[in-house]
């Protein structure tokens, strides 16, 4: 059975691992106070040529979201977020549960668009009654979205122009960040992020990593006690130096962009294929997930031979489903997946 | 000056003001274990045709929203709201400082639509990946609404159905729910909602009284150690036979209902010479909220000689305004109002 | 029967009925914006000698403490309270609810030692582990104590300053206020209270007032957009003018200070004629509140011809009981106990 | 340098490194639907004598702890912990984060005395206030304490049954479980666990793991949609598969008690040096924790050649400090720091 279900399903690059097995009996100090924190940090501030950096190290996307939001958010603001958000619809509230509202507006493939998010944002600021209401103190946006889709360095600058002049900071969930990076399309670098957004992390749990998201705070407001709030969010991880030492893997020799360049040359392939066979996209994406309509006969015959995520009902008879390529997908693969479409 | 400007900004109806004069020395026990409490909960379950209701009586809604969504909802549940819901709007975030998503759909003149309820909660437990999503727990309807109209018996039997189905429970904010009452085109009366929702309260703030809400629980589901959330949500006034004396009061009499059918029989007059003298209406309301689209030079003349809320700007010339009647409107303003507009 | 159960089980001082009733139907605006919170909050920032402290008022005491609390500490930070303190024993874990933890340190007669708090917060810092502690962000007090008891200037002097040598804020719950400050034994005025404290209230529910707690933050950190989180604690009264009102009163012609000291000229009386019966007294109080310890027997025998309440077991045979005083407690009543006991 | 600081300095067993790397390339299912979860809790069901538990994993220990609390807990309700317990000391106030109170009883070398938790929860539902004071919903106790002792199954049994008396859940942390089970003073068994407590957890990432606790609820008392929750609190690993696999490797073979036993046996030959060379013990400790009273002068001297955990100040003078052993110390260590001692 092929598999194209998501990006998450193996358990680590190689060279992590090796480097595991290698160090495995070594005694680290805890909680992310060891030397390989110290050095995934000082690589990833290099990176993001952002030498004054806070750079901290959590385990998964959704705790990653939650802790950085709460920690950034007055009690008295909310975060502002695409409808189709991650955190929006599939965290099970967890920013809510730590007390703050997701301020919905309208997500154009995943992305928000500029002008709407001003116009929220002021229009909040003219309502006669805002006292009364949910400050928007943060913008969320995820880089590649949840669509797969990219923010443009032009769009990312208007936003974070937003931000800064309605006094909002600016939140770039990188869950699968080196999809981004590495795709032909994009024109938004690391220094960009660091530059433009007030937190922003680089996905580890999706590109190579067995798991863990490198959060980047550069700007200048920073939750204090961050560590303190981690523990707090149960967001600590007692091994820390398990986290630095996979992200100084990642960050040596540029592994980290290498790795994810393979999901986009399969991807690239994967789309001509698709193209090629008349299938309908749902979204244009230009990174490793491709999302396509077809009938719901088709999906089921396909779901023998491969796996797939299902993606949204589109009609009594139409289903949007997603292929995923990342980067452990072999080409072999999805050459064997062109036979089958 | 005359003045529209909203339905609480008198103290209280004289009958409860000369009733706390009356006994103002007198010793009673705190925290809603005294007689008056005991006696208004007493007329309220026969109002309600209601004999084994649990009644309470909190300061104001916003606290009695909050408290009463937080304590039946699991930390899981969110509450599925009207997107123009005073809770999803105007609350500053206290249902999601309490860790609860409200999962807003669409508004409809400040009312769900069954149908789209029942597609909202039936799609999400189609959702494959609903185990990451919030679940909804219970639907929010206000009676009337923000925008002053009203629920059909018919269509609360059938929300109270898709509840029951889904195994969410109903709660009815009647902040205005005197108005409601009073309302000739109303056909919902206490014992119905006694009968359909799981918990509704019934507006005293706005409806006479100085402050209070009185929440009932008919159904069978009802929340544990209730007085001690109340409590924990600081909700807890400590001479609680203020609340009981001010609900007795009401319900001695019908005097509840009488003087709500004053706001009533004023807005009719109002909603008739605005007709005639061509205004035109955002919402078609039976109750005492008015709300009519102006343009801005019109709004700015009135505004000189009445008071009225801001609604919402409907275009760059035009704006919409609420005039509202309450319990403590004199016909001879309304007389007078009409002879501005 | 007699009763001397507790502070609050009058309506209100006959002044505040009164001006109720004169202005029962004005029409004023909402939320705090009206011109008696206006003037009381005049009078008050004149009473404390601090011109530019900012004066709210909300409904009752566990509301302001939690509400306070919250609006004051960061994520990280705790607060720091005699084991006994009110928050930490009589409010259904309202202030845990809003995510912070009471940290308890040991009650003398009610109060902490001055010398104790310096311990424990520098002993926090002196952790090696403290990272992955609670900060001590606040110190709550209260005046007089839940034991009726009272700092002494020299000690409220003391406590800021170690508030302020460990950057914490400190905060004086002063629900029974009043009954301090009509005391002979006290030396700290409203002006001691807003030079001292970051934050404190004056308790209008239990000196006189039908409802209302004045807060007072006259210091440098004060919680941003205040009225925003009030409301989203469910703690805002949406006729302000009412708690102004209130307080307005009790400020005019120093009204609050001369009903107090009803409560303490009758509790002198009463606990001469207690001491002179050799009555044990479990604490020396100077204010309102006397606990004395009874032979259960004697107990029983007192229960049937006055109110009072049970405080706590002391042995199998004994029980402390509170007698407490009030500005309504009439002097003949005292006179009558004083033949029974 | 020898390091005898803590039990999580190393990556993992050996077999666990082996395991991962064998099948690092595999596809797996994600959020714990993995054959590995399956395989793991069907191995601990059996080890726990308890055919239908339900067995879930999560990452951490502050992570399990606050989210089962949590989840287990409603609103109304704290969890009786030792004043010592990690909950109430060590977790940066994780779980008061949530909601709940931690309700602190007395601490006897780690552990809570079944007569002053009966004493403790018989007199809250006694005290005639109770409805304003948090209930005791839950105790928690850790096997072994942080102090390193051990429950008597006796003493479990009676904990057990006071706790179903009053209502209250029993949750046992077993963050060091294994060095629990693995000692000989020990009569504990996992199939006593399941029997007594409503939920515990078999701790991983102190005990070769590499990290990871195995939550299992053999009671009828489980918290609804418990995925959602774990999902909610950020607790959701997305590759639930490198849990289920480690857990599987350690409960192969016995390899969890095997490996536990090297500490304990390590443990035992460096009691016997200290006691020899006339050391002085805070705690009597039968597991991996040896906590010894020290001259601050030796403690500096030792400090240059092993490293160790400072435990507390016991005066000017003395310091309490902590040596640990672990799955992974070697015997050769332990000899070379009798030398030292």
């Amino acid at each position: 059975m092929l598999s194209f279900v998501n990006d998450y399903c193996e358990v680590a690059h190689e060279s992590i691992l090796k480097k595991l097995t290698e160090i495995s009996l070594d005694k680290n100090p805890g909680y992310g106070t060891d030397k390989y924190c110290a050095m995934a940090q000082e690589k990833i501030r290099k990176a993001c040529n952002a030498p004054t950096a806070d750079v901290y190290f959590l385990v998964g996307g959704t705790q990653t979201n939650k802790t950085v939001i709460d920690t950034c958010l007055k009690n008295y603001e909310g975060v502002v977020s695409a409808n189709t958000g991650h955190i929006n619809v599939h965290e099970a509230g967890a920013v809510e549960f730590t007390g703050h509202k997701v301020l919905g507006i309208p997500s154009h493939d995943g992305k928000i668009c500029p002008k709407e998010l001003e116009a929220y944002v002021s229009g909040f600021y003219k309502d006669g009654n805002h006292e009364h209401m949910i400050y928007p103190g943060m913008t969320y946006i995820s880089q590649p979205t949840e669509y797969g889709t990219l923010y443009s360095l032009a769009e990312l600058e208007e936003i974070s122009r937003i931000c800064k002049k309605y006094d909002m900071q600016l939140f770039v969930d990188g869950a699968r960040l080196g999809y981004g990076l590495a795709c032909q399309e994009n024109d938004v670098t690391l220094p960009d992020l660091a530059r433009l957004a007030d937190v922003f992390y680089i996905g580890g749990t999706k590109v190579g990593a067995m798991f863990g998201e490198a959060v980047v705070f550069a700007g200048e407001k920073r939750p204090a006690h961050f560590i303190t709030q981690v523990k707090q969010h149960g967001a600590m991880l007692a091994k820390g130096w398990l986290l630095g030492l996979q992200f100084d893997e990642l960050f040596t020799d540029n592994l980290y962009e290498k790795i994810a360049k393979n999901a986009i040359d399969t991807a690239i392939v994967l789309k001509k294929a698709l193209k090629e066979k008349g299938y309908t996209f749902l979204v244009e994406s230009p990174t490793n997930q491709i999302i396509v309509v077809l009938d719901n006969k088709r999906m089921e015959e396909l779901s023998k031979q491969v796996n797939f995520s299902f993606w949204e009902v589109i009609s009594e008879e139409k289903t949007a489903i997603r292929f995923c390529t990342s980067w452990a997908t072999k080409m072999s693969d999805v050459l064997a997946l062109t036979e089958i479409l």
